[in-house]
């Protein structure tokens, strides 16, 4: 047989794929690295509050080794793991009364880095104030501790945010972090972006979390929704718009850059403005975790929004159970640790997510050109950030 | 003392050792690499028949990651893990009536890999052929599924071959993925040519499965051999001649490119053609596996032809005893992940190995120049493939 | 509020570290790398003489890959892993009178790397003489093997030592391989640098093993000490004075070049010359472990060394206590695989370290030139070293 009479060529086979390629300007977070650099124009979140007490806890955020403490009178430190002077792990210091001290020489630092000893030193380093242990501001809010590891001199206010200010009856603020809204563990072993992105795709909760896992939701998050995408003064704002028994369930979701999930309650529990905000912590290029504060009436309120499947969770499920019942662990994990941008094929539901990346690829630029990113005031009084996000229902709608 | 009357200055010191390269040419399987499209011209086993079901399969092979499934015609799939839309693998999808179904946004493709439904778009997906997954075309034969992940130009026919066609009384196909004839475990870590090599080198049996582990295999085996050793329409042929009891024991053995183990059953139950084949797999660059399928009377006569020690598989055996006993696994593994090619030495009986190395060599020549491979067919009618391989006794031979 | 009005800048961030860099030409113990080159020209411990029997045992040394043995006459043997056929490992094979045969082929090695059989070739291997396994020269002396890597024609003779060659009433060598005064596991996970410049570190011992972690050792070594450093003609000589109880206790330290770990005993047993030699063996550039041989009067006097914490060995306290009570192991893993040389702030007290330092780089120097370094001799009459170190009292002393 003539190779020429073969039937008809097979088309679009994996042969035809070009090597992979990821958008690096945007996902990693390393120091000098674009996305790197817009990160560190803002506060994040680092730990819970009691995360910072007398034993020298391990952080790790924006691809950076962190030694968290809290010294004697009440001062909560952030410092550089390796210790100024030989490098060894701040890890294994001690916490006194005026800050952290080192292992190897004993060097005793406060929480801004200053060297207050050099025990091995004649008369107790009488050069210590030529060294200084990199350090990072902290401050606390919301039950958080936020850190800001960018240029000094563009350092910002940490926002305030009317959702976790203004109090209903019986509420107070309460903290999360095991990653809720991650759908796993507390540490998500793939790259930030891609959990992030999520935030503007309102439409796979009708697929990954309705029809195709079983509803993990509410009901009246199961129908496909009608969606527009706008640009906000802080990010995307998504307006979500679904016919449930007569009435208009609107639902508001906004990703705030560089890293905020305002997102209503997927179980729409209450029709209401938003109930919390979760963080998403770039720890490095290939993982991520989520710190969450949020607005409760009860105790572990926030905690039992976390997803059951068959009654149970995520680290009780089997490999064959997972396969069974994905969630957005296993969608953005299942995307690698890095995707890959090259092999993506967007299509018109997918408008948010390139709106998203759009924004953040604005914001590099214009801190390149020198200027300062979206969201970032350096005015103490300013009042806080209003959402609109939330879940709302309207009974008798015309139109 | 004076250091030029010293005495002899030692020789052979592993201080001479040249920096260590291997051929990355012959060892490396990723697309566009020379051996990678060598494999690519040819069809791979790459699951039994019962591997593609409706739970989505991972598939790893010429170091691509794939997933393999059945849709509800029957029909099996093979495509590549990562849905074309946004980079999910399919690993979690759902495998449906016609196809499967991507758990982030539930694209659905069938087996070639054309997009049949995009929930999440207006009116269904109005621009759903633009897209296409990533895929491979598959054939079913021998209880294996065959895969071609070539060009699709030169898409050859998937040969038969006489020893599996053709029955004697009582006989079945059977089929093995348990890697069959590589001493160990179903992965080998290792990269496949270390193998490969191996059924072209008879001398080994007589050291290796003889003398120093205790015969592995039949006495008849643990004579050395006189061996000829020959190119064939496809491949090495391997002639090892010994003299047993005043007969003449001829063992036929054939490589066949590019991955075919064509190896008489070691234990000599019977001098007869040959059985059974054996597909290297190569996984990736540093791992492989092995698919066979075999003539047999009774279900499970391919797996009794595995090794034992000391009436211990390979798997219930102590590190002490591997030590003690090592088999192919341990001498090939042993190589190290890419065997040192630069500090190889050869002599007279490794000549089957420089001759098959020299024919793979030839074959990427021979496409690098636009041309077809050794074996290769574009003829659907072309008969099975009739090998010499097999035991073969002589009682009476006058020379 | 104008941005150039906000409260003083933040100063000493971690924004401003340095991109990480550490001195490759110090650390890194690979062929043809400068400290590589310096090692190799010193003899090395690589196991206890009971390692070299009829099982084949791996040997890591310098980042490479050895096998040691002992042949039917007693002969410890030192070869590379790798055959020199076909590259399987020797650790499968068998060691005989004459030497080891590798499995695959059965070639058959003796202790200087000579191929005495070559079976599967005719008449045993006609050419056998052309080819050597590469092997390194070995010599046993105080109950451990030495290997000599480097350029045979610089190999010096064994030195002796004068600690270990007089012994007092009731004394004999004892040996110890499970890296005594590593203050961890046998194999100590970071650079051998990192380690063996604690030897010229004395005043940490009143800080990481007295005042931090509670006194490890004997009181007299809590005091912080006076302290000179000095080059002696083999390395770096440390001399302490400590005032205790009206007397002065004067301890000294050694480090020998390249590896010698020369330290009194800690716990001060007694007041007298240093009783044991500790040997830094270089396992790859991120690991190493540690030789030593002592006088000893009763069986185990060398593990009874071993610190303790709260009555528990390293490897029995939980990772809570390990942090409480850090020493060597923490503080020199604590600094990293590699430390980052870029980031260190040398004191007064580190001028050890940086002795030793441009020591090492000095004698670097000196074989790029052509010459032997330090401590090195060819005359094999010559005496024992006799080092300073010790642990001395004067009970009144004028000044």
């Amino acid at each position: 047989m003539d190779v020429t009479q073969s039937p008809r060529r097979d088309e679009g086979t994996g042969y035809e794929i070009r090597p992979p390629q990821y958008k690096s300007e945007l996902v990693q977070v390393g120091r000098s690295k674009p996305m790197g650099e817009l990160l560190r124009r803002y506060w994040h979140p680092i730990g819970l509050a009691s995360d910072a007490n007398g034993t020298p806890r391990k952080v790790r955020a924006l691809g950076e080794d962190l030694i968290l403490f809290r010294d004697g009178a009440g001062r909560a430190g952030l410092v550089h793991a390796r210790c100024c002077h030989r490098g060894t792990t701040l890890y294994y210091g001690k916490v006194e009364a005026r800050g952290i001290r080192c292992c190897y020489h004993g060097w005793l630092f406060d929480t801004q880095g200053h060297c207050l000893e050099q025990p091995c030193e004649p008369q107790g380093g009488l050069f210590r104030e030529k060294v200084r242990q990199p350090w990072y501001p902290v401050e606390e809010r919301y039950g958080l501790i936020f850190a800001y590891m960018g240029p000094p001199e563009r350092k910002p206010v940490l926002p305030r945010y009317h959702c976790l200010e203004v109090m209903d009856d019986g509420e107070f603020v309460e903290t999360d972090d095991s990653s809720l809204g991650g759908g796993g563990p507390q540490i998500i072993p793939c790259n930030w972006l891609q959990h992030y992105e999520n935030v503007v795709d309102p439409f796979h909760v009708s697929v990954l979390h309705a029809s195709f896992s079983g509803a993990q939701f509410s009901m009246a998050m199961a129908a496909m929704p009608e969606v527009t995408f706008e640009r906000s003064p802080r990010g995307v704002t998504v307006r979500a718009t679904r016919k449930v028994d007569g009435k208009t369930f609107h639902r508001v979701t906004e990703a705030v850059i560089p890293t905020l999930r305002v997102v209503p309650n997927p179980r729409v529990a209450q029709f209401t403005r938003v109930e919390s905000i979760g963080w998403v912590l770039p720890i490095d290029d290939t993982s991520f975790r989520i710190y969450v504060a949020g607005r409760s009436k009860h105790p572990g309120d926030l905690g039992r929004m976390r997803s059951k499947f068959e009654g149970k969770f995520w680290w009780d499920m089997t490999e064959e159970e997972h396969q069974r019942h994905p969630g957005d662990y296993e969608a953005q994990v299942g995307q690698g640790p890095i995707t890959i941008h090259s092999e993506e094929h967007f299509a018109q539901s997918d408008r948010g997510v390139l709106m998203i990346r759009r924004m953040l690829q604005d914001q590099i630029n214009i801190i390149e050109a020198g200027r300062d990113p979206i969201g970032v005031t350096f005015d103490p009084n300013v009042g806080p950030v209003v959402f609109e996000a939330g879940n709302y229902i309207r009974e008798h709608e015309r139109e």
